[in-house]
């Protein structure tokens, strides 16, 4: 029997990939500190939960394929709180932004179609773009430009007659660079002369340290059309169980192509909707912000922290809860193996999302790591010090 | 800007698209009963809300990509009370039975790539087959022979080079046929002598008028590298709105696959699966069989009233909750429309979906409709009587 070339041609996910290794080194009696995933400790504000637990239908019953009313209804007068006027039918409930994206994927590519990124990028859009057969092509940036990929220069030359859109996550994860106002319409005007959609994943639209005003690409009117944004509540209201999303669009074909979808698979989970539009409707800036300085403070620790190891550079984010840093080691996921196999200190060892997986050029970011600063300050310190004392019984064992 | 040549070949579901036309006609006063939509009125039972109301975890987390543990172990529970052993790397957690055969279609089909389904079928499998390019062969079958359709002489002239996979609802939707084990062992036989997946799609395993005891392909264990199942809360414990399922094989490679795509879309929602743990769990032969036996006086009320109106044949229904019926008309969607739009008695209309979107094959089905009997005997009866009234005056008007 024979599979799907496409999704043989997927990868693991790089992030979830050492969950095995994970239960045996706990299984052994060792405590692993999690810097790798973007599972925030942040309590759930408990609206989520009185919204759920006071539903009395006494059948849970399919919501329309589009959404529930009164969860679309929220999404519009969220984005309305910054400014940006949506109709109803520009919207559609999603499972988390990861469906979202894989409408997208799906709704706009086929087989062999491009897709500019910048990389690093989140690695699952490896995974919705490569099961329709679409293909990644980086946009390379650096460390040391802090990650500026909104460049016509950089962009232009990669445009083909099978680009169909370019992909960006802002805030970014894992660079947690953030667009300026400038770059954002830059992309804009690119994606218009070339007639390319512009697919924007601002789930972490209110992690910015800069004290910005909260924007989405949204906002324009003019190249509407070739605007696609997704969304989530999973980061804003640390609910990522929730998986309850958003697909936006002014471009009327791409949502009735997405319907065609969501019509197939019914509908996104009824009380999930529900307890995600009493999030939204019960949402204030105080809220927000608290959240927001929380990571900021968390940032700060780990910004610290990781500027006293020896060899390590990092990345300075404006946005999001991730540092990309660069490791004086040979493999981060060498490293990582080692780390959960053979180190530990004092019954703990540290775990990381390693670099390659960001990355579609072959070899880059080998010795990167993207680090998730979701946890107390005592805990990225606790974890940094692991990574450090790590790093150093790895370079010994190996020689170098 | 163009979009995905796939995604436009696909259909809006002839089952919901008519949703528009629901709306205005309760807009304008009319009530509308429903014939067409698989949402049992049954009430969910009180342990999902119990166990949802129960979490106390102040944040809702990610799941593990693979599903929740006292999730899987439900299942595997569950499986294992009608003889059924499964590992618990058998089961993947979805997006209620709708991703399950989302995530079997893009595992194992490639552009071109040919899935053999009895016609009438489920017709939302063509947007999961369509999406991945492809294709749907049809398996002719009949309602003068039942509906049957696992005959070899049916079958294997179907298969070519590009022959994936055969796909089946069992028991039946839209048909109501239930597989005899001789069936499924031929079906199981062919596949293996082709090197073919048997994808079975049971959801309505428990909804069965013969007092057979339940069963499934996976029973099988010669042949079980070939077999998929797809399954789900939503009509057993009537929860459509949960959005749990499971995709479940044991062929590890397969599995492996599957997961690759899971773990992209990082996890189904969290509470949902908690609830649907306590379901299984809960769960007793007594309330199952009340489902049933619900279903079946549905059944019968239905087909009482369906005897009555003239000129109209149906099928009998073994399993699922489904009737399909042939009308006395040109086009059941055209009979449709003037239902919604022209048609009133008494202030009332109804709604079912027209046929010829459950057959690949064009013009199949045209004065057909499938009717779900998922309301009281009573609603069915008046629905059956309001399509009778409906038929002598959408005939009446176009002077036939």
């Amino acid at each position: 029997m024979k599979f799907s070339s496409k999704c043989e041609a997927c990868s693991l996910s790089p992030i979830r990939k050492f969950h095995p290794y994970v239960v045996a080194a706990e299984a052994a009696g060792r405590r692993v500190l999690h810097l790798n995933i973007g599972q925030p400790d942040v309590e759930t504000p408990q609206a989520f939960f009185d919204a759920v637990r006071g539903f009395r239908n006494p059948v849970l019953a399919y919501a329309p394929a589009g959404g529930v009313d009164e969860y679309l209804e929220a999404v519009q007068g969220y984005y309305q709180s910054f400014g940006v006027s949506l109709a109803l039918e520009d919207i559609l409930s999603t499972y988390g932004g990861s469906e979202a994206l894989q409408l997208t994927a799906a709704c706009i590519l086929d087989d062999g179609d491009e897709v500019l990124i910048p990389e690093p990028f989140y690695p699952n859009y490896d995974t919705f773009i490569g099961v329709t057969g679409g293909k990644i092509v980086p946009i390379p940036t650096t460390a040391e430009e802090g990650y500026r990929f909104a460049r016509r220069e950089k962009i232009e030359p990669l445009i083909t007659p099978r680009t169909k859109a370019i992909m960006i996550t802002n805030p970014g994860n894992p660079t947690g660079a953030v667009l300026t106002r400038e770059e954002q319409l830059l992309l804009l005007e690119i994606c218009k002369e070339h007639g390319l959609f512009l697919v924007s994943d601002e789930v972490y639209r209110e992690i910015i340290y800069s004290g910005e005003p909260l924007s989405s690409l949204l906002e324009y009117e003019d190249g509407a059309e070739n605007v696609i944004v997704t969304d989530s509540i999973s980061k804003r209201f640390s609910s990522c169980g929730a998986r309850v999303g958003a697909l936006i669009s002014r471009n009327r074909h791409f949502m009735e192509l997405a319907m065609k979808i969501c019509q197939g698979r019914l509908c996104a989970a009824t009380l999930d909707q529900i307890g995600a539009a009493a999030l939204y409707r019960t949402m204030t800036p105080d809220y927000l912000a608290s959240v927001r300085d929380e990571y900021g403070r968390r940032k700060d620790a780990l910004v610290e922290a990781l500027s006293k190891l020896p060899g390590v550079t990092h990345s300075s984010p404006e946005g999001a809860f991730y540092v990309m840093a660069t490791l004086p080691v040979d493999d981060a996921e060498k490293l990582q193996y080692f780390l959960l196999q053979e180190f530990e200190d004092q019954g703990e060892t540290v775990m990381y999302a390693p670099g390659e997986g960001f990355y579609a050029t072959p070899g880059k970011g080998r010795n990167e790591i993207r680090i998730a600063y979701v946890t107390q300050p005592r805990e990225l310190t606790r974890a940094i010090q692991l990574l450090g004392l790590g790093i150093e019984a790895y370079n010994r064992k190996n020689g170098t």
